[in-house]
């Protein structure tokens, strides 16, 4: 089968709706990635009919548990690059980007599971947001249960990554129906703070002024700020 | 078609040879996946023939070059997904827990690169190892040009991510080679800090004693340790 596969327009809500409730089939990858995989196998059929969304159930809890990349960005990645081709870079560098800045749960999420739009949950009521400030499971789990109170073993932690889950996959198919529109895709900016770090501290041919790192990570959520030489 | 995908026993030096010449064709996650894909294909042929491992070049730098999961972990364990259906928890935890400990890159990987078994490569000599005590491709890359004094932008540095996807794939083959024989695979132990700070930090119901979050990396990596109020 040719790179990349075919892809038709999805509604995002559907695919909201279908990723929650897949969330409580197989967790955050499985049910960001199959949300997407099983429309398209019921709108274009093969070759969708024959990938097994099962095999990104891995990605849960950022890859089985060890809390690095959330597994709904993970799931939604992977189908991305399916179907993007040489565009994927840009669109999974903005859908990591949006996550990290994006209060989690949406309103829309919240008013599907206490409407009933939801089928699967662990509570219907509506549930506080957070900015996770990082695509990591670790960071982002943990800062939403320091801000809410509630720990990470309850049901309210679960159910709010199902709405996460819902709400990644759908925005991962507002990007993909842009893409396939031949509409502008807005390119994810790092906030200042980051981006000052990164012009020594990134993947670069200098050692000695600090080319020794890589990643986009927020440099803060580890690491105390120094005082810049170069300033 | 049937979820898991059939399996049939590789050779773990010629994945690592694969992999690592693949590095060079999309980077680590492609590397690791397509060399264990592009196998399957010759020996099994479908579905593995209508499977594009390019839907895993998202992967590299963990994830877009976010720094999040590192690449050949993350192609590997999709692929471990696929086939060992629902052993892959054990594999994967037992993968990205090895990557861990592991001096990167192997000696095997050395001594392709310096006899010519490797085709495609940045440069041929002996790379220095170092173990990188995390999953994540910031910390992974970090610690290794921090420990040997190489730019994360120089020739090297790619280098010793080749011959790391190639020791990653490999290491992924044994372990699904295992698991076809019948034969125990090893459980991965975290270390005993990180445990001990696991008995309060982890998914949990309490969220007073510190049930509040979620994950395996090492807690200092980041994070100062505490006096534990309950020793």
């Amino acid at each position: 089968m040719q790179y990349p596969w075919p892809y038709t327009k999805l509604d995002p809500e559907v695919t909201r709706r279908i990723a929650h409730d897949n969330y409580f089939g197989g967790a955050c990858a499985y049910g960001a990635s199959s949300a997407i995989i099983h429309q398209l196998r019921d709108k274009i059929g093969y070759p969708y009919t024959i990938l097994p969304a099962d095999m990104f159930k891995y990605g849960e809890g950022g890859a089985v548990g060890w809390g690095t990349l959330c597994g709904a960005l993970n799931g939604a990645a992977a189908v991305i690059t399916l179907v993007a081709g040489d565009k994927y870079h840009q669109l999974v560098d903005e859908m990591i980007g949006w996550y990290t800045v994006y209060p989690f749960p949406s309103d829309k999420s919240n008013q599907y599971a206490q409407d009933g739009t939801f089928k699967e949950y662990k509570v219907q009521k509506e549930l506080p947001k957070n900015v996770s400030g990082s695509p990591l499971c670790h960071v982002s789990v943990t800062r939403w249960c320091k801000e809410t109170g509630y720990a990470s073993g309850s049901p309210e932690r679960s159910e709010r990554c199902a709405r996460l889950t819902g709400d990644t996959a759908a925005h991962a198919v507002e990007l993909l129906n842009k893409l396939q529109a031949g509409q502008v895709v807005s390119k994810f900016e790092l906030d200042e703070t980051t981006e000052e770090c990164r012009t020594c501290h990134a993947k670069g041919k200098d050692f000695e002024i600090g080319g020794w790192t890589r990643g986009k990570l927020k440099c803060t959520n580890c690491h105390e700020p120094h005082e810049n030489p170069f300033k």
